[in-house]
């Protein structure tokens, strides 16, 4: 790992993050194939937030913050900013005064592979994060990381400038160069699901709207009328 | 494990179910003498719910909601659909559009020991899920399981037709044919929890209600005036 | 460990007490020169509580109430009810019951590092518990352990008479004899942070607040201009 | 739960579990159709053991041993000793003496999905212990459970009299009534994978030997010679 | 937390010392009163060793080892090192030097409630360690923590110079005050077992042995003949 | 994720892997700058192999190894496999066939964030495994992945033909361009220590070594004679 702090990035495109927005994290996850995903231990801090955008990313020492105060100043509007970490950590690397900086700089909300803490006020703010962990454990300034590299974060490589999407569903991550792509199949994929809606609202059995009867017979499935027929 | 589907089962007393709903799932576990809770890991998506019904049970494979989809047109006004995994897994097996068809059948909620997504809908909706994680991660629809047999849930064997008792404590189940029983027992020790509460709520020591004082001296229990007399 | 109740024990400064009720556990614990933070596993079950009270101390067996009932009647108005066990436990020691009962006496609250039940009526109580799990899993009364002896709960040590301070973010001790010199110090802490607050909404960067350009050049941070660059 | 003791059980074929033994965990649970395993925190307190025999089932209580002690003269030679717990839990249950008991009755090992202690003595022993944790801690005798009933161990739900399959693999269960039948499956995948291992040593690809290449590109996989033509 | 550390503490008894190192940690435990283990997430790195000793304790930072530097050259021949941590670590904060450091000083062993690496050469040292983890993760040399004050040790609070003694079971902590006291108990229970077990070994029932059938049938257990008779 | 299997890659320089099979993982990882650490879930399945080789690597779904099969005829003599998993999994997708396959093709060892199986026929085959757990859970062969693109496994990015290193410590990931350069610091980091050694094991302190008194002073530390001095 190299000290440094890149400060220009290219950031996804913002129709797609608009997309991606809207859309949320399950639809987006499977428009990029099931990958992205980041580990489900990943939670938000209040329920309800639903943002997208381009990455900031921080690559921090456990205990330590120091790279995050360098990170605020590199944000932009519209950004989310990410923090890996180089070993498992839970300390709270981020409270309200960081907050209060990113959102002066209109940054969306906060993924992190460690603790958070001044939850109560964060929530007040409306500032969502979603964290491995909830922690007033106070952090250091004294050992570098880098701003704006590729990090692992929860299981994902995040490459600055990826597209980051989080709600209630947890964080997923699309690469900055198929945003495009997959925000178009996103959208299909919600198109499909409005019809499909209805019919599930209306009791038909996904078993004859996905034509899944032939091939659960095909795969070897019996029906038995009673527990005793087994 | 055989693949297969049992049609009609045997499902526990609508009387005992309707008690064990009104009591909850901490009387119900003391009235079935310590047993049948699953493991605390299963959390409700949102709090507030309590729910009892007969089960519905689902074998599935990790990564793979197929059975589901099979469980849903076998499930009848009332049941709760109880999902256990032939391994641990944390994938998002279940979504908005399940829980719309189960919704549709009068489905109470479900009981899944693995992961559940779009948790946002489901709130609003008001589908309660009971499950070990929240996850967005897709499944596929590829391997067999079963429906309607003995499946173990979160640390509980679950017979279908079982009454499952959920709330924001965990779940319990009681076996479908000591459902009356246990649902008499539950209601006395509600009907006697009433008096308790009113001397707990005047003041009354514990020590003195249930007549500890002896027990504790003869197991050997030292009062003393402070800290230095230990 | 020797089975024994202690009577009385002295407590924290009351007006110390105050100061970290007002100020809460992050303030607290930076004051405290980041220690005395219990594991982040422990938390509320419901949001929004902020308390801050002496110790009364109980060492709990796995599976085992007893020493709570002894607590009880040893507690005083504002004392903070704090529960330690001889191995990692989970199940649901305390309930509706018990907290009616320490409600009777003005506790404000419990920390346990065992499970808690019945939280629905706990929340519409509002009697905050913070706990290592909610679980309805009921307890037997057979073993001994001790009452306001010291105990390890949830990584911390914790003497009788010490404050305990607990909100969203966890809960943190602070020895007896340290209190009035801790809420000196946090108070301060929390009085410069107002400015600092306001320099930050006004989007000071906080390398420069701190004066922490200096030091990270020093350390060795390389700042360029595009990833290509790294 | 009811506190029972049941004398006599009906124990699985002697000729099926000598093939369990002679093949080993993996075979079995392939051939029972991958289900019955046991969850992978259950670890053998030391390599190399390999055992097969009717289960003894226990119900314990969190921190209780009083189940086990009842156990041990219901066990004849060749069974192995099968406890569960009420709840989740590390306490070492079993030790030395324990084991002396059994070995003097002939008991093949023991499953507990809880603590183990004395490791150091049973390995010299040579009596064989799959368990969740290695701990000291001591229990109490004072909360009846039962044996010889189902019990939930470890994710598998255990009738009295079950085969259960231990090596350093981990713990397979086969329900007596499948024993025979699977034992001669589980025969007939040893055998066909004797000439299987021959053409793996001989460094044929699975692809051909499995006809997996058309599945492959049926199901769209795509080779490209070069990271770049992704 | 203070930033201090003690140069001279009063370490345990010798010849207690010596009695906890030949009996091992169960039996310890059993005669302080079945308190003072350590959680079992605290393993050996290799199987075997059999220490007691006085402890030299560490406080440190998460990720930093400076600390342990510091407590080196205060150790004395004999002690044991014990290192708690402000928050969970698995960082590799000890290896093969200050191993050789310590052997230097005729330290016995490390409990580390931390990572712990260079295995393989500390096995080939023979100089044991009890670590909640193994990991290369590098840590550094920045913030000040303590030494030879009172420090949580993977759930035990340890003060200086009280008796580690640690197995393949785990580690326990024996008070300096209550060393001898403990250490006769301790023997006596040992003693008391030679016959115990040799009657374990003529097959004798733990029931008739202990006297507990009265109690268990007192308590209510059930003996029945055959399943159904449940 | 395309579905996707990449033929041919480059390799990190032989050279530096042989140095880094000599070294060893922690020195390595230190000579990185302490970066590229899988997380310490990590393990052996047994002790004492310890090896280096450019990365062939697969990304699996969960309970599923077609992939791997996909890879075996992908390697090369002296290669290292490398699986990741869409989501965290611990079926055991490795056992002793594909050992025999990847044996015939030279393959070094794997390293699995999944499980694995057959592993006393793996220790007596000498075949080294490095994964998250041990399980016998049979999986399927359904789904897609890809082989040798990039893939997050256990944390860590990890290219195809990046350099693995593994041994009792852990695995740790040198990016491809680096080892040789990376290859060099190490060597020097092992060369220097060699002098350091002597001095450990002449009792020399460390604080004196490494020039830590001042340091150590200027932060604040104080040294005091007695406990009560504190």
């Amino acid at each position: 790992m190299k000290p440094v702090a890149v400060r220009n990035i290219e950031r996804a495109d913002p129709n797609a993050l608009g997309t991606f927005e809207a859309l949320g994290v399950a639809t987006v996850h499977e428009a990029l194939g099931r990958s992205g995903l980041m580990k489900p231990y990943m939670r938000p801090i209040y329920p309800g937030a639903q943002i997208a955008g381009p990455a900031v990313t921080v690559l921090a020492q456990p205990g330590d913050n120091w790279m995050i105060h360098v990170a605020v100043e590199l944000c932009r509007k519209g950004d989310v900013l990410v923090v890996g970490c180089t070993a498992d950590n839970t300390d709270g690397m981020f409270g309200e005064l960081l907050a209060t900086g990113l959102r002066a700089r209109g940054v969306k909300g906060l993924v992190i592979d460690a603790g958070c803490r001044d939850v109560k006020t964060l929530t007040q703010m409306g500032f969502p994060v979603w964290s491995r962990a909830i922690s007033a454990k106070g952090t250091v300034k004294s050992t570098l990381g880098a701003v704006n590299v590729p990090v692992v974060c929860a299981g994902v490589n995040v490459e600055p400038g990826d597209a980051v999407v989080a709600d209630d569903d947890g964080v997923v991550v699309v690469p900055r160069r198929l945003a495009v792509e997959v925000a178009q199949k996103a959208q299909k994929r919600a198109d499909d699901e409005v019809e499909k809606r209805r019919r599930w609202e209306a009791g038909e059995s996904s078993l004859d709207m996905y034509n899944m009867r032939e091939a659960l017979a095909k795969a070897g499935l019996r029906y038995v009328d009673r527990p005793e027929d087994v």
